[in-house]
């Protein structure tokens, strides 16, 4: 498997953790230390794993369903470090209705023994046409 | 000088540029290659050096003054790679009036012949209390 590729299959990794909101697989996604960082869209940037698992949990309580289209993926590779760029179709399912939001995205990922964790992972809404909260 | 301080030195001509409106310094700036990437807060991802500077540009054409405050600042640096975390304050003044916003950003830089050169800029609106537009 070409590095570029194992950098990828990381990434949809963290959206398949995302759209099953499954907190274990959040853990195996993420580099464990106290200088990772993660801006959901609209927050402020949170930093260090213990921060950011808990709004994860946060999220993944509030959330009944959700689904992630990934697409305008890229990736950039130097040494140990990549980031990917992606936009997010997310569409959320609460106990009171539901939404739809585009998302673009910046995740860095670093090499550990073989592995790429995610370390960074700034999201940011991007204004569509076909945005849509029904309550 | 440590490293660390090299690639602050970076990203404080990064908002130097911004702050005086100087497209020659955002070519100093910047890596000029097709892959370097840029989201405006609330825009779209914009790949190539072409396009982003193309998009300063008309941002700087359209913008009388700009003023930006850089804050809770932190850098991360693996090999000839490094990302800036920071809060911009943004206050512009255009033909009809002026704004204020608050922007999460996350900005990568690479080592070059002993360069730092930005690669990635990613701007996000954080909602404040003392946002303000008065045109």
């Amino acid at each position: 498997m070409k590095v570029e590729e194992k950098v990828l299959a990381a990434n949809q990794r963290f959206y398949q953790a995302l759209e099953t909101l499954d907190l274990d697989l959040m853990d195996a996604v993420w580099l464990h230390e106290d200088w990772v960082a993660c801006v959901h869209p609209g927050w402020e940037l949170l930093e260090s794993w213990e921060e950011i698992r808990e709004s994860w949990q946060r999220i993944f309580t509030n959330t009944r369903r959700m689904k992630v289209a990934v697409t305008n993926l890229s990736v950039r590779l130097l040494g140990s470090t990549a980031w990917v760029n992606c936009i997010e179709q997310v569409t959320s399912s609460f106990e009171t209705g539901f939404s739809t939001a585009w998302v673009q995205a910046t995740n860095i990922y670093v090499e550990q023994n073989g592995d790429w964790r995610l370390v960074h992972h700034h999201a940011s809404p991007l204004p569509r046409d076909d945005e849509e909260t029904i309550q």
